[in-house]
């Protein structure tokens, strides 16, 4: 992927306001961690309240945060005044969502006219502290939980903003 | 689609069981209001709180009923002890989820030995009073908000139940 | 599904017309074999030329007919004048196109102002041959092999027609 | 993506024996021009048997490339004897394959027990010869044309080998 040239100068602050707008981020207890040009990065930590069955992350939340750093990532190439709506995605769950938090990171690959496609990656982090009589050591194992295809449609004279 | 036969015969309160344990959808506030072979629909009023920067349903929220719905309805085809592992989905998005509540609907496609393919639909309910000086007549529109192709594979034996 | 109303009387020509054109069915041998609105049937015979390494029809060749079948049904929907532009498509493999021929159907799920979506299938017909001494009776079997999602753009004036 | 290690030294004589085998390779006129663990590259050179209703490479014979690549790169990475069955894959249409040849690359993202996950991307060559009075100069652009995601299941002791 080529380094990505933001159209708005001001991409950070409206990815940031886009994103305290998204209650559901909230909900979710979601954190935007990195806005650069075509890259936007969301951390979620993995709380009980969010877990399937077998008390891993739920396919769902998993998915959530993948679609929004994808959807800021596409934004933040947008100009001024067009909006951005989400056409469809596709989730590949590799390994279960297990650890204590997970890093969602959505880049875009091609900024179009109308079309803007974007890839998404989901990270899990598992951190272990071993102990010994004296000293504590963190470890801390990663793993890709899920990758993303997503796709939006850019939107502008609709009465729609981002 | 063709009627499925269930391995399970208790596979309702099996899927029931498994739904409880999904503490996701409860935070959703996700209720489980149908289940039949190979047939599993979810009900998710809409709330502030899951909701997107427009103020529509958040396009996460919508697949997590909709890949709940259909992996229930996968579940409710297999053999008492297998286990549902989600392997991948694909949303199309196709009108923003405006209204009240959204009805998500899981229909097994294909149930296959290792593989099963379900189909999921998203609908969205308006209720719109209209009063006059006497009566009140409330009439309900729904609109298809989106649709899902989901799969999965039956694990057996590697230490999971649903 | 509901019915679908055309909005160019000459849909079924414009179709016919723009297939011939697609020089790649012939090369494959698929014919059109029903143009109604917002559903096309495409029939394509299994020959040894179009097979994987198993000796089954190519996934490739089976995702040809059922893209084609898609993109025709969304084109019997379009204002004359537009064109189409596929954007993405998802295909299921759900049993090996073992058999005679398939049949692809393309149907619209949903047209909207940029962006239609379809719904494709590909079934796979076996003939078999039982001879008595004085008769032979054949039977027919129809298996689903694959199941599609498919999308496209509407493109008006850009120079591109179908 | 981690460098793969294959499990069957032979992987890369597999590999082309197996494509020999697709005969539907020939027909479109595919060379396998690349061969390493987990990576494998296809060279298709545009004809006008392979094109579309505008004059462009037909999406499906551009999905045919990739789905046959991301095969090839599953199979360098499985124990002898095992066979590949596709379940599924995605494709993202990005710009037209214009030009004289595409090269279809298929990288594996994920190679696990049961299931395993590819990249797939497609690029598209123009050659454009620039003639002085005295010398010629070629120059050659390539573009994205289309990404796939894509995912496959092992299968063993079915009677199926690659």
């Amino acid at each position: 992927m080529t380094p990505h040239e933001p159209r708005d100068p001001d991409f950070a602050a409206r990815v940031r306001a886009s994103f305290e707008r998204q209650l559901f981020m909230a909900t979710l207890g979601a954190r935007l961690v990195r806005v650069e040009p075509g890259e936007v990065d969301l951390e979620l930590p993995v709380r009980t309240e969010l877990t399937q069955q077998h008390g891993f992350l739920h396919a769902g939340a998993l998915a959530s945060v993948a679609d929004s750093a994808c959807g800021y990532a596409a934004l933040s190439l947008m100009p001024a005044g067009a909006a951005v709506l989400s056409v469809e995605f596709k989730i590949n769950l590799l390994a279960p969502a297990a650890g204590d938090r997970v890093l969602a990171k959505g880049r875009v690959i091609r900024a179009g006219k109308t079309v803007t496609v974007c890839w998404g990656e989901v990270v899990a982090f598992s951190e272990t502290t071993e102990t010994t009589e004296t000293t504590g050591t963190t470890a801390t194992t990663e793993r890709l939980a899920a990758t993303m295809v997503w796709a939006m449609m850019t939107v502008e004279g609709r009465g729609l903003a981002d």
